[in-house]
């Protein structure tokens, strides 16, 4: 990565503190000062204890946020809740700053108790290795995931710089309402909060939302956006740094489906000819979440029933005209799916993978 | 099987016509009389020819079932309808009945042309093969099945006998709202046609409407149920018949998940402590179709973080001390999984299976 710097009033950090055998597994991101943060959680009702304290302190200007992997901090303990609420007291009293104005997010096995003590042992070190680059917080945050997850973009306006650097991690429970997966969003370019969180809804769903491996929605996911407000912009710059953001929400997202569990193809499926863009998506997202058209994927086998028998699952009839299907090869590693059924004008993009054998072996031993 | 002949006023039979390389595809099921027929057809809008044409014959009083395997005789062609017409015509004249006296069902890959005249050309054999055993019949129609699925019961009232044999074929796209499955049922016992319809409704929802393999519903599910009203009983015998009928549906289904694609488990999973019935039957049936709980069914893993993860996203909120969760093993080849929400006071049991890497290979390859 050669773009290797966070933008201006970040610093972030990651280290192995025991969760996880030998691996990093805490990280922080520290804020220069106190900033909004828009967030986005998962839509599961039942959630790590992570997510209901964050989804508290959110509306609170906020000085960091602490991120554990190797274990989802969720459903373990009746004293679950407040052990988190005792970590992150830990890191504000370390850290001076006060215990509602930082966030927490965890990712790992559901059921099993958090290690408070590993955690907090660590505060100290986490805040003494703060850099101004993502690297090892982009390794503390990821689970069964093969590689990090980041993008950084400088985006130039004139003289002007400002930049977006993304963190993300997610290769397995993926389906749209997010993922089993954590994002990080930070950019130093002066955005209003309600600005910018009219325009990440509009991002999360062509992009967060639109990827399935294997719809199944975590527990824990959440998503972050912050801005340091440290580079002022025209209307107009807004505008093109709103394409670029957008445009690196979804390359944020494919990696997360490039990086599948198992996965040896990637696919982008676009539906299109639906009567309504509900319509669309809601197909696309189930066509991608068939198990058996999965299979023939990995198969590279196009066995067209499989997307004629799902439609009909989900009451849409076709006649034998109504279906056009165009496909580069399924034999490739990147395949391009369109489905068109002739009904109306609207479409939907998703990504998606295919369901190998290797797939179920990480998740049969998955603890 | 040592109770091998069909009840009275039966006979079937079954041989290798050619749409498969070389095993059983062809099979019929002639009845001595005309009877009227109880049937249950997929829910998919996108149906088989087949189906299209029993749905319209099922009204008339029925003297043969048409069965073949290898293909789904399903969205292949603009003259589908036509050319399933025409087998059926020729089946009728040779038998000298009415086309409308005739139902047939389909089951194999969709989308590919069934080779009409390998099935009109051996129309002639099939009527001469036929006998009282169900043994050649239960062959031609399976698919993917590793054995054939054939439960015969007789029922003594004192001296009376009456008898009850089920043929059944279905091992991969299974779910709930029947599945890819053909029954057959066919019994001697003279059971009046709404008497027979309405216990069969409720045998359906607690047997093949409570089996998942792989939460896909296919084109071409159909159920026939048929007496031949040879054998009159009393009120007090139809009851205690229809409790035997019951748990021969059942145990069809049993047959079915057992002789699951790649599966190595067999489970039954009892929800208990929902709110309603349906509630139960929701929420029984989503963990039974979810990816990573079936992963880790096959791993041998009683990872429970799967159960509240997928109650979680079908808004089941629970707290740390709601859930009671009851097993055997996880290690064994039968397990039975009792899950108490303690919400209220109504149960459900559904029958399902592991996922392992070799179902993605077998839809892999399928074709």
């Amino acid at each position: 990565m050669k773009n290797n710097k966070l933008p201006q009033g970040f610093l972030a950090s990651g280290l192995k503190c025991g969760i996880k055998n030998n691996d990093y597994d805490l990280g922080l991101i520290q804020f220069k000062q106190p900033y909004r943060v828009v967030g986005f959680f998962t839509s599961n009702l039942n959630v790590s204890y992570s997510v209901s304290l964050s989804r508290k302190n959110i509306k609170n200007p906020i000085f960091a946020i602490l991120v554990n992997s190797g274990n989802a901090n969720c459903f373990s303990h009746n004293r679950g809740y407040q052990d988190t609420e005792d970590i992150v007291k830990e890191l504000a009293k370390k850290l001076d700053i006060g215990k509602e104005n930082v966030l927490i997010a965890s990712t790992g096995i559901i059921a099993k108790k958090l290690p408070k003590s590993k955690i907090t042992k660590n505060i100290p070190k986490l805040i003494k290795d703060l850099e101004n680059s993502p690297k090892k917080f982009a390794k503390s945050i990821l689970t069964t995931d093969s590689c990090t997850k980041v993008i950084s973009k400088t985006i130039s306006f004139g003289k002007k710089k400002v930049k977006i650097t993304g963190i993300v991690k997610g290769s397995g429970m993926i389906k749209p309402n997010l993922a089993t997966m954590l994002a990080f969003v930070l950019m130093d370019a002066d955005i209003n909060l309600g600005i910018l969180r009219k325009n990440a809804k509009e991002a999360v769903e062509k992009s967060f939302n639109s990827i399935n491996i294997d719809a199944a929605e975590s527990t824990n996911d959440s998503l972050f956006l912050v801005s340091s407000k440290k580079v002022p912009l025209t209307k107009k710059e807004e505008k093109r740094f709103f394409l670029e953001f957008q445009n690196i929400m979804v390359d944020l997202a494919k990696l997360i489906v490039k990086d599948a569990e198992g996965a040896t193809k990637f696919v982008q499926l676009d539906l299109k000819g639906a009567k309504t863009v509900k319509e669309a998506k809601r197909l696309a997202e189930k066509i991608a979440g068939y198990v058996l058209f999965k299979a023939a994927l990995y198969g590279s086998n196009p066995n067209i029933g499989r997307i004629i028998a799902v439609l009909g699952q989900e009451k849409i009839k076709l006649n034998k005209n109504d279906l056009k299907l165009k496909f580069n090869s399924f034999a490739k590693k990147n395949i391009n799916i369109a489905i068109n059924l002739k009904r109306g004008r609207y479409s939907w993009r998703v990504y998606t993978c295919d369901l190998s054998p290797e797939y179920i072996k990480i998740n049969a031993e998955y603890n």
